[in-house]
């Protein structure tokens, strides 16, 4: 659109650039924006760079956090001998709202990837097996993405640590609610492979 | 999600105010935030608080716009003697991405709505009647939408004007592309209502 005003086509602009947000999204959240008291934008655009600047890695896990270490690390309740291998901040979250894990999280911040030269030294896995020959672990809990690259990674760890602890890696198979007949060729056959005794 | 750290929260907070961005939206706009450079963060920050106090209305037709008036409305080369009357700024971006339409615009800023008590005197009616008291305008055409509210506005608007100018209505009917066994009722019965000559 051609027609915009520039400080709004720049705002449009901006928006375009977030992930899944699309120029009409974009047109919509900007014009959200035109409306709002200026005390709400204010803030929002405080908000924006007090995250930006105050907002890092845990020493420990390298999840996000404001402080040194992330609130997960010092919960005491959690369980401290088990840690959950994810790739991404995001992946912690999904599982977070799971509500069915108590331990600890290790971020390591990606997947192997050649194609995209994305090495294991890119990674936080150095800090894992660290971590892992420091403290009372009893069980590292593979969490990766069921493709080429999160296999990979999950062997390339699973090698370097099942020496020392326990390795094991989440499950893969049907997702709840889903119909047998639409499920697709890998999931089935993955599901086949990992199939548990029912008793 | 308690786990958050305090500026991420509160960032994913505000995201969370925009319209259609629900809590994993923001969730995964937050992040992308905190991976991008600082430096562009800066730059949003910034375009927000200056799209949000140099954007104003257009003092003619109530577009947005910089300026005194909007680049709509300063085009010599679109026809001055047609005025297109839309509830909403998006609206007219909706017809002006169609490309069909090369006359002025009239935003009126709502819908007449006695169940949220917006009366007539509360949209940028008045300002219509006098735009077409004062100028050569040779037809309106409303552009609301096909819904109650759109048509008692059609209507009040429809009687304001007819004594002095032409005053048309865009066509109800079938969507492009749509099958006739999908449509609803509702807009069947609009479609017969407004059939048109073939030839």
């Amino acid at each position: 659109m051609s027609n915009f005003t520039k400080p709004l086509s720049k705002l449009i602009g901006h928006f375009e650039k977030f992930p899944g947000i699309g120029p009409r999204t974009a047109q919509r959240l900007a014009l959200f924006v035109l409306k709002q008291p200026e005390k709400n934008i204010r803030e929002f655009s405080k908000a924006l760079l007090e995250a930006h600047s105050n907002v890092g890695h845990c020493k420990i896990c390298f999840n996000l956090t404001s402080g040194n270490e992330c609130e997960i690390c010092r919960d005491t309740k959690r369980n401290k001998n088990i840690i959950c291998v994810v790739a991404e901040t995001k992946d912690l979250l999904a599982l977070e709202r799971a509500r069915e894990y108590k331990g600890l999280y290790h971020v390591i911040g990606g997947l192997i990837s050649p194609m995209d030269s994305i090495g294991p030294e890119l990674l936080e896995i150095r800090s894992l097996v660290e971590r892992v020959s420091q403290s009372q672990i009893e069980e590292i809990i593979l969490a990766l993405t069921p493709s080429v690259e999160g296999d990979t990674t999950s062997l390339y760890i699973g090698k370097l640590l099942t020496p020392f602890v326990k390795v094991t890696r989440i499950a893969y198979g049907l997702p709840m609610g889903s119909e047998l007949e639409y499920v697709d060729e890998v999931t089935l056959a993955r599901a086949l492979e990992g199939r548990t005794d029912l008793i």
